[in-house]
């Protein structure tokens, strides 16, 4: 008998006939002989929808109450998953993230999972039930309830199937699997049948969309073998584990595309030591993360120091270093959004030369400029204006290769 | 310094600038000079829009199940107030059922209050916060999340203020206090500016809507003065106390209409001791509230034993039934809506004789044909058509003088 992890995303649940097709799915994973856990997200529309209703009543709501919110959300998903389980003649239980065991830090709305003590799940398990969990949410020590930011129902599937041993992880969302590129962008993209957690990483945090990057990071470190998979069909999807040599192979795996991206200029930074450490200790210390980073020299005496983050904490980044700027004796500080970052992904870049090359003379080729580059040993990135994003993607899919056959 | 509960139920916080506007209240009391615990309902539809959900996946939805549902709609009121009141610049955290230490017996969608450790809510005040609670939830000992049942905000707020020894109980709703009768059906009703717990107990056990009964128990006992007032004006409510001497001096404090009953009839029950206690005891396992008993001598051997439940309970009542009507040999099981119970309450009753004669003369005066009967020490219950209800409280209200002076 294996013990099978599943995670259902907001689409997969996202109203009552989902959910009982969810349901059906479940059971049929039971009646072949198995244990289920099932972690659901929010019905999609539902996070939104209660988003909304705070602005309605604070424009900078406080990120403890917004994690009383949100939990909401899950936590209607898992009674009613468990209520159509229950419809279908079989045994189901659900559970908060606190009930099933989910310790997190105090950060709230961006909380890091500290340990999972999954007793109850295992008793509930071994009493025949399939154990239904809120994804997203766990609670601090002291009993605060906490959400662990987007993505975090993956986070949760990964880090229970970790903490339960299960034998796999399957993360039902409502495309089929990870693909060479976003397929509503590039229309010969091609599922991956399997990738390394460290390119799945890349493009995760690359915004490809498909998880988060903390998710894949999380399985990496405990090597927890997931597969990325439809709940709409019954094919099978990408399977995510340790790298193997025969991937290096492949030059280039995917073609990453993230357009929440805006660009913070820190001008007439001094150009004395120490400067750069102010800035972004103090972005960190807001919880924003900081994506490339470019430091030009500009006037004589002084600096310009430019970074990307997510649109999502543009406001904050800003809100954080206004201050900063006057402390430091820096020029001001600026915001840019309309920008994006394109990214070419793949373990077999450490292996093969010139792809860097390849990839910017593709883009000069059809007059995308590039305003920042980011590299790492699998990956290349570039940010470009938003309007060029969806052709750079394109134009490097086929450069390198990746259309269906 | 005084400690106030106030409770908002869920049309007081029916939107985000309702929302608001509680919050507006909520500091005005604090700014008043007081320590302030709120209650509050999910927010008006929302619980019925999670049942709705609900039934969509599974006809009668487990009773665990439901009490995880129901239990989101106060929980997203709580995170939206403890908001509002920080966007006018004051400190407020929320709570819910189970963080405020509300601990209740397992009996899932109509859990009892076992105990209240407020240890946390303390903690918040005397950090100068407005709490604000989660009504009608707890969770059991063994952390299930459970609900109190209809009215069970109420009871949440009574009980709270019993337990953090508040100086008074406020119950904000969207009546402007107690009535001498439904002023949506008797026109010349008025407010009553003070009422005996007893009465509310027989008022509210009846069906007159301010407040479920075991809420004005549970107030008794601890002897909780609270006052039902309007959250959408500043009227003085109704305070509800102890029995003083002078409340005697009025013979009929009001007219209570219950819509909600109706009536299931088990015939042919053999005529032999311990069939009754059969019957109410099976029902009773089953949680209905059974509320007018009647036995009919019928046939030769046999009785007909009738009784009143609310219509919410009538499913499962017959569900019960069925097996026992045939276990005990009776000769079946009907039910029949489409009646109700008009009730008069008042202590005076107990000084003032024929109140019954007159209450039943008046009604056969107008035509008014009495199902059932029932009585206490301080109300007479007749059973009627529910056609005739509406008439039946005006010609009562009118008999015993309780209109507009």
């Amino acid at each position: 008998m294996a013990l099978v992890v599943q995670k259902y995303g907001g689409t997969s649940v996202g109203n009552p006939e989902r959910i009982k097709n969810v349901a059906r799915r479940v059971l049929a994973t039971q009646q072949a002989g198995n244990q289920v856990v099932a972690v659901v997200s929010a019905m999609s529309g539902v996070t939104d929808s209660l988003i909304k209703l705070a602005k309605e009543v604070h424009d900078m709501p406080s990120e403890r109450e917004m994690d009383v919110l949100l939990a909401t959300g899950e936590q209607t998903t898992i009674a009613l998953l468990a209520m159509a389980i229950h419809s279908l003649g079989a045994k189901a239980a659900s559970l908060t993230g606190a009930q099933a065991g989910i310790v997190t830090d105090g950060v709230h709305t961006k909380a890091k999972i500290a340990n999972i003590t999954p007793k109850r799940v295992h008793e509930l398990l071994d009493a025949g039930h399939a154990v239904i969990i809120a994804g997203f949410q766990g609670e601090t020590p002291d009993q605060q309830i906490t959400t662990l930011g987007r993505g975090g129902s993956d986070l949760s599937a990964i880090a229970i199937a970790a903490a339960v041993k299960a034998d796999i992880c399957q993360i039902y969302t409502d495309v089929d699997g990870v693909y060479t590129a976003d397929p509503r962008v590039v229309k010969d993209a091609r599922k991956i049948p399997e990738i390394s957690y460290d390119e799945l990483l890349e493009m995760a945090a690359l915004g490809s969309k498909v998880m988060q990057a903390r998710s894949v990071e999380f399985a990496k470190k405990f090597n927890v073998v997931f597969e990325v998979r439809s709940s709409f069909n019954d094919n099978p999807g990408t399977i995510v584990k340790a790298e193997t040599r025969s991937m290096e192979d492949v030059v280039i795996r995917g073609v990453a595309v993230d357009k929440k991206q805006a660009k913070v200029t820190v001008a007439h930074v001094p150009d004395k030591p120490g400067m750069a450490a102010r800035i972004f200790r103090a972005v960190a210390d807001a919880n924003v993360n900081v994506d490339v980073i470019v430091q030009n020299v500009s006037e004589q005496g002084t600096t310009d120091v430019t970074f990307s983050v997510s649109t999502d904490d543009l406001k904050k980044a800003l809100v954080t270093l206004e201050p900063l700027v006057k402390a430091i004796g820096a020029g001001g500080v600026t915001a840019k959004d309309g920008i994006a970052k394109v990214s070419i992904v793949g373990v077999g870049m450490k292996s093969h030369p010139g792809v860097a090359a390849d990839m910017f003379e593709t883009l000069a080729g059809h007059g995308i400029n590039i305003q920042m580059i980011s590299t790492s040993e699998i990956k290349i990135s570039v940010v470009v204006d938003l309007k060029d994003a969806d052709k750079a993607a394109s134009v490097l899919h086929e450069k390198f290769g990746l259309g269906k056959k």
